[in-house]
């Protein structure tokens, strides 16, 4: 096989850097697609390309099929959508989370929101709010940079911690040393971890949903990733294992359920949120919410105070093309892990061409356990930070992100998503890795 | 022609009041919603409903035919929307805007929302805390009562005033007292109005751009019922008169274009915010706006601040659909404005059965000269309260909501939307009416 040459003339890539005025160790994920771009055009090298976390695969056709129906037979654009979401979409919501999550919830629990956004959104806005001194968001870092500017924009205070530093016991011991402030009115965390991919045991979540439970904290949990932790199959409807979740173990918990990794369905801003029966519930109710969501209920305020006042719902075509899915999913038609897979199959391939040449894993174990191939992972070279390396890497023709952005404690490694990376140009991949290797012995 | 008999028998109607546990005199429009179904499917009657403000037409077939071909053709599920809308709706708004506003404007300035209710919500948020202490917003009454619930659930103060007391000069110099407080970071209101259906006069919008220029405040213009004061012709591309807006006296403004009511594109929750380009350059820059939206500039606030952490962009296929609309009015194959007029119609035909039959007009006139026919109206009888009237017209197969729920400081009259009534429904809310006036003599 013969490979496109690396590395890049030093000048020319610094010119073109240059003429964009940043730095690529530092720039935003967008900022390095641009300047990424004009050095593919101008050197012809085709870069592999791992810094946007995108789906890379076809949806299954059915959700498209679906939205089409619905357009042409529904005349569903001319009344508003109910904000709480069509009752197609909710019932097939219900089975979803019966057949995979074995939770057993009414459709008034599993509302439709505009992208998993969009529910992260409003959970912390209705956590941060419960009760006025409670007004911080703990954050299991790294995790999905964005969801911090949310708790910023709702004026919310944030705090977090690494979970490079803390797993297991010492986990739960320092997420009870956040809650005992009295501070914390919600918890968000990715599962499957978003950048470093690592997946909370069955004890931590168990030990997570009894803290909230204790301390009164509501429980974000981001399911982006659902059913992406491939050493087990989740996605067998109606039969173990259940994609873990928070759920299991207390009754204070919002999860947000995406379509765009797991269902590759991501132009379409259609997801779920699943809030838990309890929160509809008198006693859940407290007294600081009513002055910002025109009820003391956390779980009416998602709706009335949440849904409404943000978009008074979700566009109806996207919903039919989700239910699709879903039920597909359910009734066993489609085993929705089965596509995915491919990203274990990638990231296991990338990671060795990595490994092999010099590079290790940052976030490298699940308390012992190897970790998951997925979406995501991170590595590190000696003798780089994060920014030198991203910069470094440049002239190899690879791109990627520093783990500094996504809230990372760490001041070195990166995050390399392998979804616009198929398995046919992992050898490219190590060839480059070769050279980067030799260029700069260990 | 024979029509259903009224009054209901009262005991009938008060047993199934009683057991929904509300008074219709007070209940939101959800809550009448059921109570009327329930009087209907047990008495038989089929009332005329004018509590729902709902478009009750088609939607242009061009927009759902661009929906499927781009489901079909464009792959658009798999890949994320850009934050600020897919480029085929930008540059389709900037030419209605061109042709229908007689404005100008550069595409980053013309943004695809989740519905107008999203682009309202940013924009208070934005308005609201582009400096510490301007944290009111001031509503001109009465008004869509959901933007005083996306006031407050920013946590942001709210003023208001009502139209019914200030017209003209006097309007100006209220507001200016208003703005003089230092307090008040932006302005809202809606034109023509919702639910009074007044309309600004030019010289009111001239003298309300300019006092927000003075006084640094944002207008939030609600174009909701857009070229649908029927007095004039604004369908017509390119060709005076234009829709009056406050963006032609000042460039401190955001304007909202609803598809709901004037494309009758409500289910698929697409619409536009129209954000002045000077809040884009570096003198609109605010130091208080970082701390929350991640960038002083309101204008990247909007989307970068606002549509991302809210929703992360519009599901893709409903812009395409929004796009060959707005092209179609355009290009003047659609003349937007003749559907609507049906509403103008029916508008006329209704008012005048009320006023010869008793009822007055509440918000009657505009400067003097008389109210347009639209999607709403305002009428009161003597010797009743809102709830009173309200409560009565049931029993005569009629329903509606009280000024006093739209933030009318009025504490008599009601609002009733026309759009549910085809105008071959009108003799028969005659007959009621006439039987309403003569079982109430005056």
């Amino acid at each position: 096989m013969s490979f496109q040459p690396v590395p890049l003339e030093r000048e020319t890539v610094e010119t073109i850097i240059a003429e964009h005025g940043i730095s690529v160790g530092t720039a935003s994920i967008r900022e390095v697609n641009r300047v990424v771009s004009t050095i593919e055009e101008r050197t012809g090298l085709t870069f592999i390309r791992m810094e946007f976390g995108v789906p890379g695969l076809e949806p299954d056709s059915r959700a498209i099929e679906a939205e089409i129906e619905a357009l042409s037979d529904r005349g569903l654009a001319r009344v508003y959508a109910p904000f709480d979401g069509v009752p197609e979409l909710k019932d097939a919501a219900c089975d979803f989370v019966r057949a995979f999550l074995d939770l057993d919830l009414p459709a008034g629990s599993c509302i439709p929101t505009v992208g998993a956004m969009h529910g992260g959104f409003i959970s912390m806005g209705i956590a941060g709010r419960r009760s006025a001194g409670r007004d911080t968001i703990l954050f299991l870092d790294p995790g999905f940079p964005v969801n911090k500017l949310q708790c910023q924009v709702w004026g919310l205070e944030n705090d977090s911690l690494d979970v490079y530093d803390f797993r297991g016991d010492e986990l739960l011991a320092e997420i009870e040393k956040r809650f005992a402030t009295g501070r914390i009115g919600g918890l968000l965390y990715s599962n499957p971890n978003n950048p470093s991919w690592i997946c909370l045991k069955e004890s931590e979540l168990a030990g997570i949903g009894r803290l909230c439970s204790e301390y009164g904290v509501l429980a974000i949990e981001d399911l982006a990733y659902f059913g992406m932790d491939f050493r087990a199959e989740y996605g067998i409807p109606f039969e173990p294992p259940f994609q873990p979740t928070v759920a299991h173990h207390t009754d204070q918990y919002i999860l947000l359920i995406s379509s765009s990794k797991i269902f590759s369905y991501a132009g379409q801003r259609v997801a779920l949120a699943v809030v838990s029966p309890a929160l509809f519930t008198p006693e859940a109710e407290s007294e600081n919410l009513a002055r910002y969501f025109g009820t003391n209920s956390p779980g009416y305020a998602f709706v009335h105070g949440g849904i409404y006042p943000t978009t008074a719902g979700v566009p109806e075509g996207p919903q039919y093309g989700l239910a699709a899915i879903l039920r597909a999913a359910v009734s066993g038609d489609l085993i929705f892990t089965e596509p995915v897979r491919e990203y274990g199959r990638r990231a296991e391939a990338m990671k060795a061409a990595f490994l092999d040449n010099g590079f290790r894993l940052v976030y490298d174990n699940d308390l012992g356990e190897p970790l998951a191939d997925g979406f995501y992972f991170t590595v590190t070279y000696p003798g780089f930070d994060c920014a030198g390396l991203l910069e470094e890497l440049v002239f190899y023709g690879i791109s990627a992100i520093g783990l500094n952005t996504t809230g990372s404690r760490l001041t070195e490694g990166i995050r390399a998503c392998v979804s616009l990376t198929p398995l046919e140009r992992v050898p490219e991949l190590r060839h480059r890795l070769e050279a980067f290797h030799r260029d700069h012995p260990v």
